[in-house]
């Protein structure tokens, strides 16, 4: 890279700010999906939006490509600088900016860690709703380039239901106020589009997010059952009953194993097949209907034990399995690909059989937790990524996977994003004129297309409208 | 309009496709906004996808504008053909292509109205959620444009979050079809920026949308109050005490008049200064604690009576003159301006007592209904057209109202639209750079900017930028 470029590149962020190749730049090589991982040019490490600006307007005069950073916990390549370029790490914005406890908002910048927001609020009776496994880790904007999941959006809604406004700085350095109050929808939804959009539009380095009052009264259960069907049908059970749970999330007999000989123990007994995890919250009388309810569910349902706990210690105990559970997979095998897919509710238990075959047919080690209420499946696989042959074994899986829950109906990922790695599968549920489409989309954003390239949108179709062999509108 | 053209397009809509201009074509002069009438030089109401595409293909190439419209129930102008061209109704799609019960989901097309696809799904014990006041008139293809409320938004969100995939013919006749399960969100949200782009990105022929489960308990509650605000004051209390009903919606006294002196007449009792409903839902435990809360809230808050009704026909009952509030305006003056602002809940009280202060300095008669949860206001003006001098006070007012919701943090529409009405206020919100950055996202839709022209963005940001005068990313 010019050096001249990073000189200037270093008088806006100081030392602190930029890191060349080396050791310290290793961690950026990839996001959580390491075997694609591509050395960085360069990583900035700005202080703040009027750095992120001045640094995205020399490197756009600069011609080089950037690539936005949260946290790097994202599990499909979203931040791994496959075309190299720059990295532009959101990594010392953290500050939350204003707390509106009476309207019920926050001002916060990019870099801020998910669940910090909702330790900043928590004396106010508030929390931030979208909880992804990695809230431990994850920026909020991460979330944001992710439209990010978690267990309790079932209730909550994903990221794009609680993002009111940003402040983007764009591909070239200008900025774009989006932080007026959204109260309601005004002009086109660009908020709604620059969520998701995986940091092909811009950095968002300030956010403005709806904080959620925390119910009076959360009862957890947690179901201990002999097969995964049995846990498959209690959900559809309590869907059916139009209960209206936070959360509904069940693991298999892998993950309790991989969980119970971890440091997050919690006491699952490992002979279970599957246990569920239900959640429940209101106000005292709503809780205590609903809750009768689950409780008669599950029991019909054969489940060989229940626990339930109203108290946040005793309920985070019985949490502590399902937050742990990816982590406690590196016990299994040094390697895990977490697939994320989504399928219509009423088939998710054919289907979670389904995968299970598949990873017998290719002798893999399946592992799986899924958010069952939105039908969003992890099938986990784990394996090592040194054996080249089980590495392939691994993707020729996660790909057979994938097509069966698009082919049932289903979606390619459920928050986890496209990134690096599904964006040759996006044609299983797209055609060429959708994906000409979303560039059209990108182009109005970042018309040279330096920002995250290569993620997304299969390359072809990009280059294709680049040459111009496609006439306009096809 | 060149004959060979019409003769064109007849071929393919055939006779009861095609209205020329003349009496027929008087009621596509305008929506609701009647004072910017304008007449169109052909109105095409195609009877399915293919004829629309047909259509809008023969139209690109005439460089013809196209004005997309519903029902025209619309209260911003935006189906109104500002710029002359061609308007393109969905009136005769309207039919049910599929009910996926299981799923709780439907595909119909664009023209069904609202109303009419509840009717559908309610055998099954479904409902579609979004209810915007005209929901007897209005079409679902209408209610996407402009991603419209109702009172039971406050729980279930507006339209946007219950619209899965839509199937758009685009500005020049191409298909883009969207309407593969978006279960969660997949690459760039197109749908969710449709939805709302206000007939600017293409026409929507069929949509896949959202079916919500009836709550098996509906409790409604009537609060009639000596003042405004006690009634504001009961909904702060409402949503302090964390309660989550439903609807809370306000009618103020010159509606309960209006209502009273009508067919919509409700019971209420004509001393009243306002009229607070509240409306809760769950099982029965849930609405027999929440009830319980709403109704000690609104006794301490010094409601005259609280009547309260579960039963379907009461309830209707109870909700009539809110539904028929609108209706019952003609009975005061022949027009109504229905303005329609947002502001932070905080401010409810305020800023509705600041809006009576504006009528009545513009000897001004107001009645005003809201969505008190959301902290929708619609303060409406009764008045005449014909007195120019009343219409221009109408319309002086309605811009100080406004501006002055938007100083207090608020927005310049909660749910009817900027259209044609309020294009020339968006820079109280956005910069001339948020502005161009929606013309952007306009012509990645419909480079030649023939779909719905002169609507949302100010005609001159776009002029501009359509001149060359604006350097790249400025």
């Amino acid at each position: 890279m010019d050096r001249r470029v990073v000189d200037a590149l270093r008088a806006i962020v100081g030392p602190r700010g930029l890191i060349e190749p080396g050791t310290r730049a290793l961690p950026y090589e990839s996001d959580g999906l390491a075997i694609y991982a591509q050395r960085p040019e360069l990583v900035l490490l700005p202080a703040d939006t009027a750095e992120t600006a001045a640094c995205m307007k020399i490197l756009h005069d600069a011609g080089v490509p950037i690539v936005p950073r949260g946290a790097g916990t994202g599990l499909a390549g979203g931040a791994t600088p496959v075309a190299g370029g720059v990295i532009v790490g959101t990594a010392r914005m953290r500050r939350v900016l204003e707390l509106d406890v009476e309207n019920r908002r926050a001002r916060v910048e990019a870099g801020l860690v998910n669940v910090d927001l909702t330790h900043a609020c928590k004396s106010h009776g508030l929390y931030y709703a979208p909880d992804p496994s990695s809230q431990q880790a994850c920026t909020l904007g991460g979330n944001v380039a992710n439209n990010s999941g978690g267990p309790h959006c079932f209730k909550h809604g994903n990221t794009s239901q609680h993002v009111l406004g940003l402040l983007i700085v764009q591909h070239d350095g200008t900025l774009l106020d989006l932080t007026a109050p959204r109260l309601d929808p005004l002009g086109y939804d660009l908020v709604g589009l620059f969520v998701g959009s995986e940091g092909m539009f811009g950095i968002a380095t300030e956010l403005v997010v709806r904080l959620v009052p925390e119910a009076p009264v959360v009862e957890t259960f947690l179901g201990i059952f002999a097969t995964l069907e049995a846990a498959c049908d209690s959900v559809s059970d309590i869907i059916a009953a139009r209960l209206e749970p936070s959360a509904l999330e069940i693991l298999d007999r892998l993950t309790i194993e991989a969980v119970e000989a971890s440091v997050f123990a919690a006491g699952y007994p490992r002979e279970a097949e599957a246990v569920l995890l239900v959640e429940v919250e209101g106000s005292e009388p709503e809780v205590a209907g609903c809750a009768r309810a689950v409780r008669a569910i599950l029991e019909q349902r054969g489940a060989l034990s229940v626990h339930s706990a109203r108290d946040a210690a005793a309920r985070k105990k019985l949490w502590a399995g399902r937050k742990g559970a990816f982590g406690a997979m590196g016990r299994v095998a040094p390697d895990l690909y977490v697939a994320d897919a989504v399928v219509p509710r009423t088939k998710l238990r054919e289907l979670v059989l389904r995968t299970v075959e598949i990873a017998r047919a290719h002798k893999l080690r399946l592992a799986t937790v899924f958010h069952a209420g939105d039908g969003n499946l992890h099938p986990n696989i784990c394996y090592d990524r040194r054996d080249k042959d089980e590495l392939a074994r691994v993707l020729a899986a996660g790909d057979e996977m994938l097509e069966l829950c698009v082919q049932a109906g289903g979606a390619l990922t459920g928050e986890h994003g496209v990134g690096l790695e599904k964006q040759q599968q996006m044609h299983y549920l797209f055609s060429d004129a959708d994906l000409r489409q979303m560039c059209r989309a990108r182009d109005a954003w970042d018309p040279a297309r330096r920002l995250n390239p290569g993620k997304l949108i299969p390359v072809r179709v990009c280059e294709e409208m680049r040459a111009g062999s496609v006439p306009e509108g096809a």
